[in-house]
């Protein structure tokens, strides 16, 4: 940031009165420009048949790690909820449309200021394609996930953490859990 | 946002190439400036001796909500976590030290572009004081709490499903869970 977004002034990083952060601060109208997290939410599309489970993948076809698979995830919007972003976003890069189940996994990813949220879903047919964003869409066992292609720590971290809870969950009758977990550095440099 | 934050030149409200969302566009450099939902943190500071259980809370010394009472929350920062977040402002705005347990609620707030987290968690001792952001600071039990007095609904809505949860988890044995609710209008008008 090098000019003020209401006066166009330009700013100055320094630490405002009552404060104790560096910011963006405008030199003639002193506004403060705050910079926060970004939430990234997602979906794990689940299709389900004769016991058999397969996830929902995505080739990513834009930078970042283009090329790379990831579940349907996006930057949240204003105005919409975090069910909203998930179930919005699954439609728009997959072409999927989804049941939405409770949260299943958040994520901080403090270096590159983002915090991840990712839903349990469900399928609802196999009517997907791959949208805007994606090379190609499709579905993969655990045994069929190209692991060494994931595009983040964060898909691949909620990834393991779902086939392991799925086994628990049906060996023990019991519940998902909420998993969290802090994602310090990058899964690759490119 | 009227100008542009890295030429200073004015910027419209439009539709970028490839996008279905209206966004500040730079009429000059062409840089797009994205808004996304901040997230607010808090934590649900508990103290229990003898078997009462009582929550730490906060009354407002800012605007909104000057005068009401509200548990430790706070925007969460750049470089930080989530648990990072309920730790720092549960420190700066009642001065108390707490052990961080598991996400106890998600709020959507689409209205004001927001997201709350609250986290349970265990005052370590009783040495806590009011910091700038409050008039006082004060341990509720159940009954004590100023139920007509709560500054927003995500707080509100966060203690009573608390207690809810506790006298279940007292009752059956059981474990929390996450509570996960859209908050669509304000508590109050001032």
């Amino acid at each position: 940031m090098k000019f003020c977004s209401e006066c166009a002034h330009p700013v100055s990083s320094q630490v405002p009165p009552d404060d104790n952060r560096v910011r963006f601060v405008c030199n003639n109208c002193g506004a403060i420009h705050y910079q926060n997290p970004k939430m990234v939410i997602g979906s794990i599309p689940v299709w389900e048949r004769d016991g058999e489970l397969r996830i929902l993948l995505c080739k990513r076809a834009i930078e970042p790690q283009y090329g790379y698979w990831t579940l349907p995830a996006v930057f949240m919007e204003n105005d919409e909820t975090t069910g909203d972003a998930a179930c919005r976003e699954t439609l728009e890069e997959a072409g999927a449309r989804i049941e939405l189940h409770e949260l299943f996994s958040l994520l901080n990813v403090p270096h590159v200021h983002q915090v991840h949220l990712f839903y349990r879903a469900t399928l609802r047919d196999l009517d997907y394609a791959a949208g805007a964003e994606s090379l190609e869409v499709g579905l993969f066992s655990e045994t069929e996930i190209p692991w060494d292609e994931i595009a983040f720590p964060a898909v691949d971290i909620t990834l393991r953490a779902f086939f392991a809870d799925i086994k628990r969950v049906r060996q023990e009758g019991s519940q998902f859990r909420l998993h969290t977990q802090d994602v310090l550095k990058p899964m690759r440099s490119r």
